[in-house]
Protein backbone atom coordinates (compact mmCIF):
# COMPACT_ATOMS: atom_id res chain seq x y z
CA UNK A 1 0.00 0.00 0.00
CA UNK A 2 1.56 3.26 -1.15
CA UNK A 3 1.81 6.36 1.62
CA UNK A 4 -0.62 9.37 1.01
CA UNK A 5 0.95 12.00 -0.81
CA UNK A 6 1.18 15.63 1.26
CA UNK A 7 -1.19 18.14 0.91
CA UNK A 8 -0.18 21.75 0.05
CA UNK A 9 -2.73 24.67 0.25
CA UNK A 10 -0.02 27.37 0.29
CA UNK A 11 2.86 28.99 -1.44
CA UNK A 12 5.17 28.76 0.56
CA UNK A 13 4.93 25.05 1.88
CA UNK A 14 4.25 23.70 -1.67
CA UNK A 15 7.85 25.69 -2.70
CA UNK A 16 9.63 24.08 0.24
CA UNK A 17 8.76 20.74 -0.16
CA UNK A 18 10.27 20.73 -3.50
CA UNK A 19 13.30 22.89 -2.45
CA UNK A 20 14.07 20.01 -0.04
CA UNK A 21 13.90 17.44 -2.06
CA UNK A 22 15.99 19.31 -4.45
CA UNK A 23 18.40 20.71 -1.46
CA UNK A 24 18.96 16.89 -0.79
CA UNK A 25 20.44 16.27 -4.60
CA UNK A 26 17.00 14.70 -5.87
CA UNK A 27 14.92 15.66 -9.05
CA UNK A 28 11.41 16.52 -9.02
CA UNK A 29 8.93 16.27 -11.65
CA UNK A 30 5.48 18.01 -11.73
CA UNK A 31 1.90 17.36 -13.11
CA UNK A 32 -0.45 20.51 -13.44
CA UNK A 33 -4.33 19.19 -13.51
CA UNK A 34 -7.75 20.23 -12.99
CA UNK A 35 -8.38 17.41 -11.53
CA UNK A 36 -11.19 14.99 -11.89
CA UNK A 37 -8.40 12.44 -12.86
CA UNK A 38 -8.49 9.93 -15.17
CA UNK A 39 -5.94 7.29 -16.95
CA UNK A 40 -4.32 9.68 -18.98
CA UNK A 41 -3.30 12.27 -16.09
CA UNK A 42 -2.45 8.94 -14.20
CA UNK A 43 0.38 8.29 -17.22
CA UNK A 44 1.77 11.42 -16.62
CA UNK A 45 2.38 10.73 -12.94
CA UNK A 46 3.56 7.73 -13.81
CA UNK A 47 5.80 9.32 -16.82
CA UNK A 48 7.11 11.83 -13.76
CA UNK A 49 7.78 8.35 -11.41
CA UNK A 50 9.80 6.96 -14.17
CA UNK A 51 12.40 10.38 -14.06
CA UNK A 52 11.93 12.02 -10.57
CA UNK A 53 11.96 10.29 -7.70
CA UNK A 54 9.50 13.23 -6.44
CA UNK A 55 6.23 13.61 -7.78
CA UNK A 56 4.10 16.47 -7.22
CA UNK A 57 0.64 17.04 -9.04
CA UNK A 58 -1.33 20.11 -8.73
CA UNK A 59 -5.52 19.93 -8.69
CA UNK A 60 -6.79 23.50 -9.84
CA UNK A 61 -9.71 24.43 -11.35
CA UNK A 62 -7.96 27.50 -13.43
CA UNK A 63 -10.66 30.00 -13.65
CA UNK A 64 -9.30 32.57 -15.98
CA UNK A 65 -8.59 29.65 -19.07
CA UNK A 66 -12.47 29.05 -18.72
CA UNK A 67 -14.61 31.50 -21.26
CA UNK A 68 -17.53 33.03 -19.90
CA UNK A 69 -20.19 31.31 -21.68
CA UNK A 70 -17.82 27.96 -20.70
CA UNK A 71 -17.99 25.20 -18.02
CA UNK A 72 -16.33 26.13 -15.02
CA UNK A 73 -18.82 26.09 -12.79
CA UNK A 74 -20.43 22.86 -13.71
CA UNK A 75 -16.55 21.46 -14.03
CA UNK A 76 -16.09 18.27 -12.36
CA UNK A 77 -14.34 18.40 -8.84
CA UNK A 78 -13.86 14.72 -7.67
CA UNK A 79 -11.40 14.96 -4.93
CA UNK A 80 -11.92 12.20 -2.82
CA UNK A 81 -11.38 9.82 -5.46
CA UNK A 82 -8.59 12.02 -7.39
CA UNK A 83 -6.64 11.99 -3.74
CA UNK A 84 -7.55 7.69 -3.74
CA UNK A 85 -5.81 7.97 -7.60
CA UNK A 86 -2.98 9.86 -6.65
CA UNK A 87 -1.99 7.53 -3.52
CA UNK A 88 -2.44 4.10 -5.85
CA UNK A 89 -0.49 5.94 -8.23
CA UNK A 90 2.95 7.02 -5.98
CA UNK A 91 2.31 10.61 -6.08
CA UNK A 92 4.05 12.66 -3.16
CA UNK A 93 2.93 16.08 -3.37
CA UNK A 94 -0.79 17.58 -4.38
CA UNK A 95 -0.72 21.27 -4.21
CA UNK A 96 -4.37 22.52 -4.31
CA UNK A 97 -4.63 25.84 -3.04
CA UNK A 98 -7.81 27.70 -2.68
CA UNK A 99 -8.86 30.40 -5.65
CA UNK A 100 -7.92 33.31 -3.45
CA UNK A 101 -4.01 31.87 -3.31
CA UNK A 102 -3.82 31.94 -7.12
CA UNK A 103 -5.94 34.65 -8.03
CA UNK A 104 -5.91 37.35 -4.62
CA UNK A 105 -7.93 40.55 -5.58
CA UNK A 106 -5.50 42.76 -6.19
CA UNK A 107 -3.50 39.98 -9.17
CA UNK A 108 -3.04 41.88 -12.67
CA UNK A 109 -0.07 40.49 -14.73
CA UNK A 110 -0.64 37.78 -17.04
CA UNK A 111 1.24 36.21 -19.73
CA UNK A 112 0.99 36.71 -23.12
CA UNK A 113 1.22 33.60 -24.88
CA UNK A 114 3.23 32.47 -27.67
CA UNK A 115 2.53 33.08 -31.51
CA UNK A 116 1.24 29.35 -31.80
CA UNK A 117 -1.42 30.08 -29.47
CA UNK A 118 -3.17 32.40 -32.01
CA UNK A 119 -5.03 29.87 -34.24
CA UNK A 120 -7.56 26.47 -33.51
CA UNK A 121 -8.28 26.82 -29.74
CA UNK A 122 -7.04 30.31 -29.46
CA UNK A 123 -9.59 31.37 -32.22
CA UNK A 124 -12.61 29.47 -30.19
CA UNK A 125 -12.12 30.05 -26.76
CA UNK A 126 -10.25 33.44 -26.67
CA UNK A 127 -8.39 34.48 -23.83
CA UNK A 128 -8.10 31.03 -23.34
CA UNK A 129 -4.18 30.26 -23.61
CA UNK A 130 -3.70 33.38 -21.86
CA UNK A 131 -5.25 32.03 -18.43
CA UNK A 132 -3.43 28.62 -19.40
CA UNK A 133 0.35 30.52 -19.87
CA UNK A 134 -0.50 32.26 -16.82
CA UNK A 135 -1.51 29.61 -14.78
CA UNK A 136 1.20 27.30 -15.95
CA UNK A 137 3.91 30.14 -14.95
CA UNK A 138 2.77 30.49 -11.42
CA UNK A 139 2.55 27.25 -10.83
CA UNK A 140 6.19 26.65 -12.02
CA UNK A 141 6.93 29.16 -9.89
CA UNK A 142 5.86 27.59 -7.20
CA UNK A 143 6.34 24.44 -7.09
CA UNK A 144 9.88 25.02 -8.92
CA UNK A 145 10.03 21.11 -9.92
CA UNK A 146 12.79 20.00 -12.99
CA UNK A 147 10.47 18.13 -14.76
CA UNK A 148 7.15 18.76 -15.90
CA UNK A 149 4.57 16.89 -18.04
CA UNK A 150 1.63 17.31 -20.23
CA UNK A 151 -0.71 15.41 -22.16
CA UNK A 152 -0.84 15.90 -25.79
CA UNK A 153 -4.33 15.55 -25.97
CA UNK A 154 -4.27 19.23 -25.44
CA UNK A 155 -1.89 19.29 -28.81
CA UNK A 156 -2.13 22.67 -28.95
CA UNK A 157 -1.94 23.60 -25.03
CA UNK A 158 1.35 21.29 -25.21
CA UNK A 159 2.71 23.82 -27.81
CA UNK A 160 1.70 26.86 -26.05
CA UNK A 161 3.56 25.50 -23.04
CA UNK A 162 6.81 24.18 -24.59
CA UNK A 163 7.22 27.58 -26.14
CA UNK A 164 6.59 29.67 -23.13
CA UNK A 165 9.07 27.68 -21.57
CA UNK A 166 11.52 28.18 -24.15
CA UNK A 167 10.44 31.83 -24.39
CA UNK A 168 10.82 32.80 -20.74
CA UNK A 169 14.40 30.70 -19.98
CA UNK A 170 12.38 28.94 -17.68
CA UNK A 171 14.29 26.70 -15.53
CA UNK A 172 11.92 23.06 -15.93
CA UNK A 173 11.95 20.40 -18.58
CA UNK A 174 8.66 20.33 -20.37
CA UNK A 175 7.45 16.63 -21.49
CA UNK A 176 4.94 16.25 -23.47
CA UNK A 177 3.17 12.36 -23.21
CA UNK A 178 0.74 10.65 -25.95
CA UNK A 179 -2.70 10.53 -25.38
CA UNK A 180 -4.28 8.13 -23.07
CA UNK A 181 -8.12 6.30 -24.81
CA UNK A 182 -10.69 4.06 -23.45
CA UNK A 183 -10.28 0.64 -25.51
CA UNK A 184 -13.05 1.78 -28.58
CA UNK A 185 -10.54 4.90 -29.54
CA UNK A 186 -12.05 8.07 -27.58
CA UNK A 187 -9.40 10.06 -26.00
CA UNK A 188 -9.72 9.96 -22.20
CA UNK A 189 -10.68 13.80 -20.96
CA UNK A 190 -12.68 15.48 -18.18
CA UNK A 191 -15.09 16.21 -19.85
CA UNK A 192 -16.70 12.50 -21.14
CA UNK A 193 -18.11 12.66 -17.88
CA UNK A 194 -20.78 15.09 -19.45
CA UNK A 195 -21.76 12.69 -22.13
CA UNK A 196 -24.97 10.60 -22.16
CA UNK A 197 -24.70 6.51 -23.77
CA UNK A 198 -25.93 8.11 -26.97
CA UNK A 199 -23.44 10.83 -26.86
CA UNK A 200 -20.98 8.72 -25.95
CA UNK A 201 -21.29 6.84 -29.14
CA UNK A 202 -21.45 9.47 -31.26
CA UNK A 203 -18.34 10.91 -29.51
CA UNK A 204 -16.26 8.45 -31.39
CA UNK A 205 -17.01 10.35 -34.60
CA UNK A 206 -13.39 12.03 -33.30
CA UNK A 207 -11.76 9.17 -33.47
CA UNK A 208 -13.19 7.58 -36.74
CA UNK A 209 -12.25 10.43 -38.38
CA UNK A 210 -8.61 10.30 -37.63
CA UNK A 211 -8.36 6.53 -38.65
CA UNK A 212 -10.15 7.15 -41.86
CA UNK A 213 -7.98 10.40 -42.35
CA UNK A 214 -4.82 8.15 -41.63
CA UNK A 215 -6.23 5.50 -43.65
CA UNK A 216 -6.00 7.45 -46.70
CA UNK A 217 -3.34 8.99 -46.29
CA UNK A 218 -2.31 5.38 -46.28
CA UNK A 219 -3.81 5.14 -49.45
CA UNK A 220 -2.05 8.26 -51.23
CA UNK A 221 -4.62 10.48 -50.71
CA UNK A 222 -2.21 14.07 -49.35
CA UNK A 223 -4.16 16.84 -50.08
CA UNK A 224 -4.27 18.77 -46.67
CA UNK A 225 -8.22 19.86 -47.32
CA UNK A 226 -9.32 16.81 -48.73
CA UNK A 227 -7.93 14.36 -46.08
CA UNK A 228 -10.12 17.08 -43.71
CA UNK A 229 -12.77 16.52 -45.61
CA UNK A 230 -12.50 13.04 -44.82
CA UNK A 231 -12.88 13.48 -41.58
CA UNK A 232 -15.79 16.07 -41.70
CA UNK A 233 -17.39 13.11 -43.39
CA UNK A 234 -16.84 10.85 -40.31
CA UNK A 235 -17.82 13.58 -37.94
CA UNK A 236 -21.56 14.27 -39.58
CA UNK A 237 -22.07 10.67 -39.76
CA UNK A 238 -21.52 9.95 -35.98
CA UNK A 239 -22.94 12.72 -35.93
CA UNK A 240 -21.34 15.34 -33.78
CA UNK A 241 -23.73 18.51 -32.98
CA UNK A 242 -21.18 20.79 -34.56
CA UNK A 243 -18.19 21.14 -36.04
CA UNK A 244 -15.93 23.95 -34.78
CA UNK A 245 -12.55 23.06 -36.64
CA UNK A 246 -10.62 19.92 -39.12
CA UNK A 247 -7.43 21.30 -39.13
CA UNK A 248 -3.85 19.55 -40.83
CA UNK A 249 -0.94 21.61 -40.16
CA UNK A 250 2.63 21.82 -38.99
CA UNK A 251 3.38 19.91 -35.63
CA UNK A 252 5.82 22.83 -34.51
CA UNK A 253 4.48 25.78 -35.78
CA UNK A 254 0.55 24.74 -36.23
CA UNK A 255 0.75 26.64 -39.98
CA UNK A 256 -1.56 25.41 -42.46
CA UNK A 257 -0.35 22.89 -44.91
CA UNK A 258 -1.62 22.19 -47.94
CA UNK A 259 -0.42 18.57 -48.17
CA UNK A 260 0.96 15.82 -45.91
CA UNK A 261 4.55 15.28 -47.48
CA UNK A 262 6.04 15.93 -44.33
CA UNK A 263 4.50 14.65 -40.26
CA UNK A 264 1.45 16.58 -39.89
CA UNK A 265 -0.78 16.91 -36.92
CA UNK A 266 -4.70 16.41 -37.93
CA UNK A 267 -6.81 18.80 -35.01
CA UNK A 268 -10.21 18.56 -34.36
CA UNK A 269 -12.27 20.20 -32.17
CA UNK A 270 -16.76 19.53 -32.39
CA UNK A 271 -19.54 19.08 -30.40
CA UNK A 272 -21.74 16.76 -29.36
CA UNK A 273 -24.77 18.08 -26.85
CA UNK A 274 -23.27 20.81 -25.31
CA UNK A 275 -20.00 19.18 -24.56
CA UNK A 276 -16.78 20.33 -26.69
CA UNK A 277 -14.29 17.93 -27.33
CA UNK A 278 -11.25 17.90 -28.68
CA UNK A 279 -8.93 15.40 -30.42
CA UNK A 280 -5.54 15.02 -32.03
CA UNK A 281 -3.31 12.32 -34.02
CA UNK A 282 -0.11 12.84 -35.80
CA UNK A 283 -0.25 11.54 -39.73
CA UNK B 1 41.77 44.71 -4.37
CA UNK B 2 39.27 42.72 -5.23
CA UNK B 3 38.41 39.82 -7.62
CA UNK B 4 37.24 40.41 -11.21
CA UNK B 5 33.62 38.98 -11.25
CA UNK B 6 33.26 36.21 -13.34
CA UNK B 7 31.65 37.21 -16.67
CA UNK B 8 28.29 34.63 -17.89
CA UNK B 9 27.63 35.29 -21.38
CA UNK B 10 24.82 31.88 -21.50
CA UNK B 11 22.18 31.11 -19.81
CA UNK B 12 23.26 27.79 -18.47
CA UNK B 13 26.03 29.08 -17.11
CA UNK B 14 24.49 32.34 -14.86
CA UNK B 15 22.07 29.67 -13.35
CA UNK B 16 24.60 27.11 -12.75
CA UNK B 17 26.68 29.79 -10.89
CA UNK B 18 23.68 31.03 -8.71
CA UNK B 19 22.54 27.71 -8.17
CA UNK B 20 25.88 26.53 -6.71
CA UNK B 21 25.89 29.12 -4.42
CA UNK B 22 22.63 28.11 -2.98
CA UNK B 23 23.17 24.51 -3.13
CA UNK B 24 26.09 25.47 -0.48
CA UNK B 25 23.50 27.52 1.36
CA UNK B 26 24.09 30.47 0.34
CA UNK B 27 21.99 33.87 -0.33
CA UNK B 28 22.31 35.29 -3.69
CA UNK B 29 21.90 39.16 -4.84
CA UNK B 30 20.78 40.47 -8.30
CA UNK B 31 20.86 43.77 -10.24
CA UNK B 32 19.56 43.92 -13.41
CA UNK B 33 21.07 47.10 -15.23
CA UNK B 34 21.47 48.00 -19.30
CA UNK B 35 25.00 49.19 -18.39
CA UNK B 36 26.71 52.32 -18.09
CA UNK B 37 26.42 52.08 -15.19
CA UNK B 38 26.80 54.96 -11.95
CA UNK B 39 26.70 55.38 -8.86
CA UNK B 40 23.01 54.69 -8.33
CA UNK B 41 23.80 51.13 -10.08
CA UNK B 42 26.70 50.78 -7.62
CA UNK B 43 24.08 51.69 -4.67
CA UNK B 44 22.12 48.29 -5.58
CA UNK B 45 25.14 46.36 -5.82
CA UNK B 46 26.35 47.45 -2.26
CA UNK B 47 22.85 46.50 -1.23
CA UNK B 48 23.05 43.73 -2.39
CA UNK B 49 26.67 42.93 -0.56
CA UNK B 50 25.30 43.70 2.59
CA UNK B 51 22.02 41.35 2.27
CA UNK B 52 23.62 38.85 0.10
CA UNK B 53 26.85 36.64 0.06
CA UNK B 54 27.08 36.35 -3.91
CA UNK B 55 26.39 39.30 -5.93
CA UNK B 56 25.21 39.15 -9.61
CA UNK B 57 24.60 42.06 -12.18
CA UNK B 58 23.49 41.61 -15.54
CA UNK B 59 24.51 44.03 -18.21
CA UNK B 60 22.03 44.13 -21.27
CA UNK B 61 20.42 46.88 -23.08
CA UNK B 62 17.37 45.21 -23.91
CA UNK B 63 15.98 45.98 -27.23
CA UNK B 64 11.90 45.40 -26.26
CA UNK B 65 11.80 48.03 -24.26
CA UNK B 66 12.46 50.84 -26.65
CA UNK B 67 10.17 52.34 -28.78
CA UNK B 68 10.88 52.82 -32.25
CA UNK B 69 11.90 56.28 -32.01
CA UNK B 70 13.83 55.91 -28.29
CA UNK B 71 17.23 55.61 -28.30
CA UNK B 72 18.44 52.30 -28.17
CA UNK B 73 21.12 52.59 -30.56
CA UNK B 74 22.67 55.82 -29.10
CA UNK B 75 21.99 53.66 -25.35
CA UNK B 76 25.27 54.01 -24.08
CA UNK B 77 27.49 50.91 -24.12
CA UNK B 78 30.60 51.56 -21.08
CA UNK B 79 32.05 47.64 -21.25
CA UNK B 80 35.45 48.41 -19.84
CA UNK B 81 34.27 51.21 -17.35
CA UNK B 82 31.45 49.02 -15.98
CA UNK B 83 33.56 45.85 -15.51
CA UNK B 84 36.25 48.25 -13.40
CA UNK B 85 33.30 49.54 -11.26
CA UNK B 86 31.72 46.14 -10.76
CA UNK B 87 35.08 44.75 -9.80
CA UNK B 88 35.84 47.71 -7.48
CA UNK B 89 32.04 47.13 -5.97
CA UNK B 90 32.68 43.66 -5.24
CA UNK B 91 30.47 41.95 -7.66
CA UNK B 92 30.77 38.34 -7.76
CA UNK B 93 28.82 37.54 -11.42
CA UNK B 94 28.24 39.65 -14.63
CA UNK B 95 25.69 38.13 -16.84
CA UNK B 96 26.19 39.51 -20.10
CA UNK B 97 24.00 37.81 -23.17
CA UNK B 98 24.02 38.76 -26.65
CA UNK B 99 20.65 39.98 -27.73
CA UNK B 100 20.11 36.47 -29.72
CA UNK B 101 20.34 34.67 -26.69
CA UNK B 102 17.70 36.94 -24.79
CA UNK B 103 15.68 37.03 -28.12
CA UNK B 104 15.77 34.03 -30.59
CA UNK B 105 14.08 35.10 -33.83
CA UNK B 106 11.62 32.42 -32.81
CA UNK B 107 10.76 34.19 -29.29
CA UNK B 108 6.91 35.59 -29.26
CA UNK B 109 6.28 35.17 -25.57
CA UNK B 110 5.83 37.95 -22.77
CA UNK B 111 4.46 39.51 -20.05
CA UNK B 112 1.27 41.24 -20.14
CA UNK B 113 2.16 43.90 -17.21
CA UNK B 114 0.29 44.60 -13.97
CA UNK B 115 -2.09 47.39 -14.14
CA UNK B 116 0.09 49.71 -12.65
CA UNK B 117 1.95 49.66 -15.86
CA UNK B 118 -0.85 51.51 -17.51
CA UNK B 119 -0.26 55.15 -16.71
CA UNK B 120 2.33 57.47 -16.77
CA UNK B 121 5.38 56.15 -18.35
CA UNK B 122 2.83 53.66 -19.79
CA UNK B 123 1.33 56.11 -21.95
CA UNK B 124 4.26 58.17 -22.77
CA UNK B 125 5.91 55.38 -23.99
CA UNK B 126 3.51 52.29 -24.92
CA UNK B 127 4.99 48.75 -24.92
CA UNK B 128 7.77 49.89 -22.50
CA UNK B 129 6.63 48.17 -19.41
CA UNK B 130 5.98 44.61 -21.64
CA UNK B 131 9.44 45.08 -22.10
CA UNK B 132 10.73 45.59 -19.00
CA UNK B 133 8.42 43.40 -17.33
CA UNK B 134 8.86 40.50 -19.92
CA UNK B 135 13.35 41.07 -19.83
CA UNK B 136 13.18 41.23 -15.83
CA UNK B 137 10.71 37.80 -15.53
CA UNK B 138 13.24 36.25 -18.27
CA UNK B 139 16.15 37.30 -16.54
CA UNK B 140 14.93 35.97 -12.87
CA UNK B 141 14.39 32.92 -14.49
CA UNK B 142 18.32 33.13 -16.07
CA UNK B 143 19.82 34.32 -12.46
CA UNK B 144 17.01 32.73 -10.19
CA UNK B 145 18.12 34.58 -6.99
CA UNK B 146 17.28 35.06 -3.84
CA UNK B 147 17.09 39.37 -3.64
CA UNK B 148 16.61 41.13 -6.49
CA UNK B 149 17.64 45.51 -5.99
CA UNK B 150 16.12 48.27 -8.44
CA UNK B 151 16.07 51.99 -7.87
CA UNK B 152 13.46 54.17 -7.31
CA UNK B 153 14.57 56.89 -9.54
CA UNK B 154 12.29 54.49 -11.92
CA UNK B 155 9.35 54.68 -9.73
CA UNK B 156 6.89 53.08 -11.74
CA UNK B 157 9.12 50.38 -13.28
CA UNK B 158 9.69 49.46 -8.94
CA UNK B 159 6.16 49.03 -8.95
CA UNK B 160 5.70 47.16 -12.17
CA UNK B 161 8.36 44.51 -11.08
CA UNK B 162 6.92 44.84 -7.39
CA UNK B 163 3.31 43.85 -8.58
CA UNK B 164 4.57 40.99 -11.17
CA UNK B 165 6.90 39.25 -8.66
CA UNK B 166 3.41 38.82 -6.30
CA UNK B 167 1.05 38.65 -9.13
CA UNK B 168 3.19 35.41 -10.51
CA UNK B 169 4.80 34.04 -7.34
CA UNK B 170 8.45 34.82 -8.23
CA UNK B 171 10.10 32.58 -5.78
CA UNK B 172 12.64 36.03 -5.39
CA UNK B 173 12.59 39.09 -2.67
CA UNK B 174 12.07 42.49 -4.41
CA UNK B 175 14.26 45.35 -2.61
CA UNK B 176 13.38 48.96 -4.15
CA UNK B 177 16.90 51.43 -2.96
CA UNK B 178 16.64 55.03 -2.78
CA UNK B 179 17.20 57.63 -5.70
CA UNK B 180 20.96 58.36 -5.75
CA UNK B 181 21.82 61.91 -6.75
CA UNK B 182 24.63 64.55 -7.82
CA UNK B 183 25.43 66.89 -5.26
CA UNK B 184 23.55 69.44 -7.02
CA UNK B 185 20.27 66.89 -6.99
CA UNK B 186 20.28 65.46 -10.24
CA UNK B 187 19.17 61.93 -10.45
CA UNK B 188 21.65 59.59 -11.38
CA UNK B 189 20.32 58.56 -15.00
CA UNK B 190 22.61 56.84 -17.81
CA UNK B 191 21.05 59.45 -20.16
CA UNK B 192 22.57 62.31 -17.76
CA UNK B 193 25.48 61.62 -20.49
CA UNK B 194 23.22 63.14 -23.23
CA UNK B 195 23.52 66.04 -21.60
CA UNK B 196 25.78 69.43 -22.66
CA UNK B 197 26.82 71.42 -20.19
CA UNK B 198 23.71 74.06 -20.68
CA UNK B 199 21.11 71.06 -20.53
CA UNK B 200 22.79 69.89 -17.56
CA UNK B 201 22.33 73.18 -15.87
CA UNK B 202 18.25 73.19 -16.83
CA UNK B 203 18.02 69.64 -16.14
CA UNK B 204 17.83 70.55 -12.30
CA UNK B 205 14.36 72.06 -13.27
CA UNK B 206 13.23 68.66 -11.78
CA UNK B 207 15.04 68.56 -8.77
CA UNK B 208 13.85 72.36 -8.13
CA UNK B 209 10.66 71.46 -8.83
CA UNK B 210 10.21 68.78 -6.04
CA UNK B 211 11.44 70.64 -3.67
CA UNK B 212 8.92 73.55 -4.27
CA UNK B 213 6.56 71.39 -3.86
CA UNK B 214 7.99 70.03 -0.78
CA UNK B 215 8.36 73.07 0.40
CA UNK B 216 4.62 74.33 -0.32
CA UNK B 217 3.66 71.35 0.73
CA UNK B 218 5.45 71.80 4.37
CA UNK B 219 3.52 75.70 4.14
CA UNK B 220 0.04 74.32 4.36
CA UNK B 221 -0.57 73.93 0.40
CA UNK B 222 -2.50 70.48 -0.05
CA UNK B 223 -3.93 70.79 -3.35
CA UNK B 224 -2.29 68.19 -5.36
CA UNK B 225 -3.38 69.99 -8.91
CA UNK B 226 -2.23 73.26 -7.21
CA UNK B 227 1.20 71.54 -6.05
CA UNK B 228 1.65 69.86 -9.44
CA UNK B 229 1.38 73.46 -10.79
CA UNK B 230 4.26 74.71 -8.96
CA UNK B 231 6.13 72.36 -10.01
CA UNK B 232 5.44 72.71 -13.72
CA UNK B 233 6.41 76.26 -12.72
CA UNK B 234 9.79 75.10 -11.80
CA UNK B 235 10.24 73.55 -15.23
CA UNK B 236 9.01 76.00 -17.42
CA UNK B 237 11.93 78.57 -15.42
CA UNK B 238 14.35 76.15 -15.97
CA UNK B 239 13.75 75.63 -18.41
CA UNK B 240 13.00 72.34 -19.75
CA UNK B 241 11.85 71.86 -23.44
CA UNK B 242 8.78 69.49 -22.94
CA UNK B 243 6.84 68.71 -20.07
CA UNK B 244 5.17 64.97 -20.36
CA UNK B 245 3.77 64.48 -16.99
CA UNK B 246 3.86 66.38 -13.83
CA UNK B 247 1.55 63.72 -11.53
CA UNK B 248 0.91 63.76 -7.87
CA UNK B 249 -0.35 59.69 -7.57
CA UNK B 250 -1.06 57.05 -4.46
CA UNK B 251 2.28 55.75 -3.89
CA UNK B 252 0.97 52.09 -4.06
CA UNK B 253 -1.43 52.05 -6.97
CA UNK B 254 -0.13 55.48 -8.71
CA UNK B 255 -4.07 56.70 -9.12
CA UNK B 256 -4.59 60.41 -9.25
CA UNK B 257 -4.87 61.97 -5.76
CA UNK B 258 -6.75 65.17 -5.22
CA UNK B 259 -5.64 66.29 -1.91
CA UNK B 260 -1.81 65.79 -0.17
CA UNK B 261 -3.24 64.27 3.32
CA UNK B 262 -1.40 60.92 2.83
CA UNK B 263 1.63 59.67 1.82
CA UNK B 264 1.83 60.67 -2.00
CA UNK B 265 4.47 60.05 -4.88
CA UNK B 266 4.86 63.09 -7.38
CA UNK B 267 6.39 61.86 -10.65
CA UNK B 268 7.62 63.96 -13.25
CA UNK B 269 9.10 63.00 -17.24
CA UNK B 270 10.47 65.96 -19.29
CA UNK B 271 12.73 66.48 -22.09
CA UNK B 272 15.77 68.58 -21.79
CA UNK B 273 16.76 68.72 -25.73
CA UNK B 274 15.96 65.39 -26.75
CA UNK B 275 16.96 63.99 -23.95
CA UNK B 276 13.99 62.64 -21.98
CA UNK B 277 14.09 62.70 -17.94
CA UNK B 278 11.77 61.29 -15.42
CA UNK B 279 12.27 62.23 -11.31
CA UNK B 280 10.23 61.35 -8.46
CA UNK B 281 9.73 61.66 -4.76
CA UNK B 282 7.89 61.13 -1.51
CA UNK B 283 5.61 63.95 -0.52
Amino acid sequence: MSTPPAICRSVESARRMIRDVQQRGGRTGFVPTMGALHAGHLSLVAAARERDEFVAVSIFVNPTQFGPQEDLNRYPRTWDADFAALTEAGAHMIFAPPVEVMYPSYWSTAVEPPRVSATLEGECRPGHFRGVATIVLKLFQIVPADDAFFGEKDYQQCLVIRDMVRDFDLPIEFHACPTVREPDGLAMSSRNRYLDAGQRQRALGLWRGMQAARAQLAAGLRDARQLEQVVVEQLQRAPVDQIEYVAIRDPDTLETLDVVDRPARLLIAARVGATRLIDNCGL
